[in-house]
Order: C-alpha cells, then sequence, then structure tokens
C-alpha cells in the first residue's frame, strides 16, 4: 500500500463504557461531557485527500464490521450488538515518526478536516436505530479529547482507509 | 511501505492512570490488577517476522518518542517526564480487513510472540528510573486484557515497525 494514498485512519476499541469531554471547564461554566454504555470508540483522522468518499467508508467500517461479541459470543457489528458509539477526533493518528517526535504533514487542513468530521458524526447518529436505547455521541473537533474509557478487552484494530 | 515488511505494531496513548486485568476471577481467588499513574499506555502486536530487533525498536519508541506533555507544557519522552509504561498485548492490531471481518494471517505464531512479549516488557521494566516513583505494568499474554483507561487527551499515535 503507497502511504500517500491513505485518506483516513481509524483505530476501533470495544467498551463497555466511555465518556469524554466536549467543553472544558470555563471560569463561568463547569466542564461537559458525554457518555456512552457498552458499544465501540472509534478514534478518527483525516488524511490530505480525504473527501466525502472517504467519510463514507468510515460510517460503513465503525458501524458494519463485526467486532463486538453478543450475548452468545458471537461477533456482530456494533449496529447488530446493538450498541452505542462515541467518535473522537483524533487528528495525531495521521503522525509520521521522524527521528523521536511525530509530524503531521499528511493531515488535511483543519477547517476541511473539521467539515468530514461534521459528516462523519452526522452519519454515524443516523445509522444508528432510535429506539434501542443505544446513543452516538461524538468529541468537538479540535479541542484536546478529556477521555475514560471502560473495557471488558479493547480488541482494539486499526484500519486505513484508500 | 510494503505491508508484508511490517514486523510490529505500536499504539501509544497517553494516560493519567490506567488499570488493566492480570488474572481473572476464578472460583477461589478474586480477579488480579495492576495500575499506573500518568504515562503511556502501549498496545503492542508482532507479526510474522518479528524478531529481537522489532522488539528492541518496540522499546526505544516506548520509552524515547516524545509524546507526554511536562509540566511546562513541553513533549518530552515517558523517560524524561518521568512517567509510567503499561503494555498491553493486543494481537488484533494486527488484522487486516476482509469484508465485513478482520483476519490476522499475518500475526506472528503464538508462542513465539509470547517470547518476543516477555522481552519486551523486561525492556520497557528495566528502562524506567528505579527511583522516580514511577512503574511499569504489563497484561498477561494471551488473556482478555480487562482495561479501563483515563486521559486528558489520549494524544493516540500508532507506528509500524518494519
Amino acid at each position: 500500500m503507497d502511504a500517500r494514498s491513505i485518506t483516513g485512519r481509524i483505530v476501533l476499541q470495544q467498551c463497555i463504557g466511555a465518556k469524554l469531554q466536549v467543553k472544558p471547564l470555563c471560569e463561568n461554566s463547569p466542564a461537559e461531557y458525554v457518555e456512552i454504555g457498552r458499544g465501540v470508540v472509534a478514534y478518527v483522522c483525516f488524511m490530505k485527500g480525504a473527501n466525502s468518499d472517504t467519510v463514507g467508508k468510515m460510517i460503513s467500517m465503525i458501524t458494519s464490521i463485526k467486532l463486538s461479541r453478543n450475548g452468545n459470543g458471537l461477533l456482530v457489528s456494533v449496529l447488530d450488538l446493538p450498541g452505542s458509539i462515541m467518535v473522537v477526533p483524533q487528528g495525531c493518528l495521521g503522525g509520521k515518526l521522524k527521528g523521536k517526535r511525530m509530524q503531521y504533514h499528511g493531515n488535511i487542513d483543519k477547517l476541511e478536516g473539521l467539515k468530514l468530521y461534521e459528516s462523519l458524526t452526522l452519519g454515524c447518529c443516523n445509522a444508528l436505530p432510535a429506539d434501542e436505547g443505544v446513543t452516538c455521541k461524538y468529541g468537538t473537533y479540535g479541542n484536546l479529547q478529556v477521555l475514560k474509557v471502560d473495557t471488558d478487552g479493547p480488541y482494539m484494530h486499526t484500519i486505513d482507509i484508500t
């Protein structure tokens, strides 16, 4: 695979629960958080060249890859579990090691990335069934992702989108 | 990069704290856990062709890449922080997507992987300063990694070792 053709990267972790800060503590207002129960935490990063096709592939992968173990011990998708989804923007996943530091020259422009991110979170949220007690939450693009994850096995996978 | 030449993969997350099960609950004994405070969680996977060279590179990367923010806001290595290290064996990182399922044909043989893992954890633990109040903990190879991670920004990076 040609490294230049990678337009996005996702890391998927299975969780029992996850809690993410979406607004940091300010002088006049407390920090705000979102939470999910059992489901998947999807860390996402867009690279240069990412477009709506990249977003579509990411939504399909997050929602349909069979990485969640159901009550019978079978691997099913988060939609079939059914479980919740938490999307965490994580631009540093695009980092490339140079000496002892990471560089991010392959990452998409921030504003472009924000648009794709909004489209991605909307797509993930729309994909979830409305009436199954599951939920879709996501972090604020560009913020520090203050995050707690609780797993009974993260069963972690990295996937590059080309 | 030729995908066949990748001999290992690590995912690094910065943490405020992490707690990992190293022995599951049995009839006569409670589950056992290890914990670290601020530092790095390193998820590791060995692929076919991994050897002591792969292990050496992994130890060097985990301990010396500048991904930890110190009190002055500067990026330093976990050794220079100084912070703690938790190594989590995560063979599924070697997975490759095939349809809607992950396949693991590129992963190393389990027994070979265990030897490399033991060498890796020993190397990480020996690299940490003995008297700075930091610690090195690691999961049981082959077990389910029941794990809680608490971060003020996972600052997550994936690195392939070739």
